[in-house]
């Protein structure tokens, strides 16, 4: 097992973690839970855990308050930061030390759909995300970890893959 | 034009949007950005507009320092507040006044994927959604309440559709 730290990720966790998986894949069942609860006009708090709670609201030019960022763009944080912890988490397995790590994520999106004037595609068209590192490492290597990234994101695949939703008044 | 609030719902601006996108259907094209910085280990910062970053880390158990809900649970969060403005949002211009609004929601992922340690599926298999909801209203507009909120969720929607997606190296 790998004994030290690299880009300050706790490789022996990690390390661990993968074992006891690979021996037991009961083991990398997991259930994760958010509970959202509405603030009044379009604010809500998002808690997991004992974690504090995260603000959402709308601009408002659709009818929000302004005081945080709307679903939509934090559907992108949580991608963007995905696609992060999959860059820093293979690259300190494999070696890589990184130096500066950065995505821009943009999405289009059709608000008529949302808005009740049509029966489409309420969510965005496509995703672009442009990532920007900065590593001790060669070309090839930082196009090899690129690419297990993207083969193994968890909220690209909820993104890029049909999840089923079941949604029911309790 | 509605000329007053509900639900602390500005319902003149929400008026005025949707008949200016049904008068003009291109004022419906919308873009939300994100840019997420990594922060050592698997912490990271997601922005968007001149708002306050939101902040991102993994469990313990994951090899992170806990210090913010990860990718998948604000994920939930995010799909969780896209539905509370969905039913504050079409509950106000019905006329329905609530009274309380909360989702728990969780999802099930099998972390072999991202762990390196198979070829499937690294998202959610499924999430499932309870809304709590007090209001002045008959079961019967709460229902429609809750099949058009459905049907018109821009985050639902990217997740239970799939959607195009496009990572590359800047």
């Amino acid at each position: 097992m790998t004994t030290t730290y690299l880009n300050d990720v706790d490789l022996p966790t990690v390390g661990a973690l993968v074992q006891a998986v690979q021996e037991d894949p009961d083991k990398g069942q997991t259930t994760w839970k958010s509970e959202v609860t509405w603030g009044g006009a379009f604010r809500t708090t998002a808690q997991s855990r004992d974690l504090a709670p995260v603000a959402f609201d709308e601009p408002p030019g659709l009818g929000g308050t302004n005081t945080a960022p709307n679903p939509v763009e934090q559907l992108l944080g949580a991608l963007g930061s995905c696609l992060v912890i999959g860059y820093a988490a293979n690259a300190s397995v494999a070696g890589i030390e990184l130096k500066d790590l950065r995505i821009e994520l943009e999405g289009d999106l059709d608000l008529q759909t949302f808005l009740g004037l049509g029966d489409g595609n309420a969510g965005f068209s496509s995703i672009g995300a442009k990532v920007h590192i900065e590593a001790d490492a060669e070309d090839e290597a930082i196009q090899a970890l690129h690419e297990k990234v993207i083969a193994t994101s968890p909220v690209g695949h909820c993104l890029s893959r049909s999840v089923p939703l079941e949604v029911s008044l309790a």
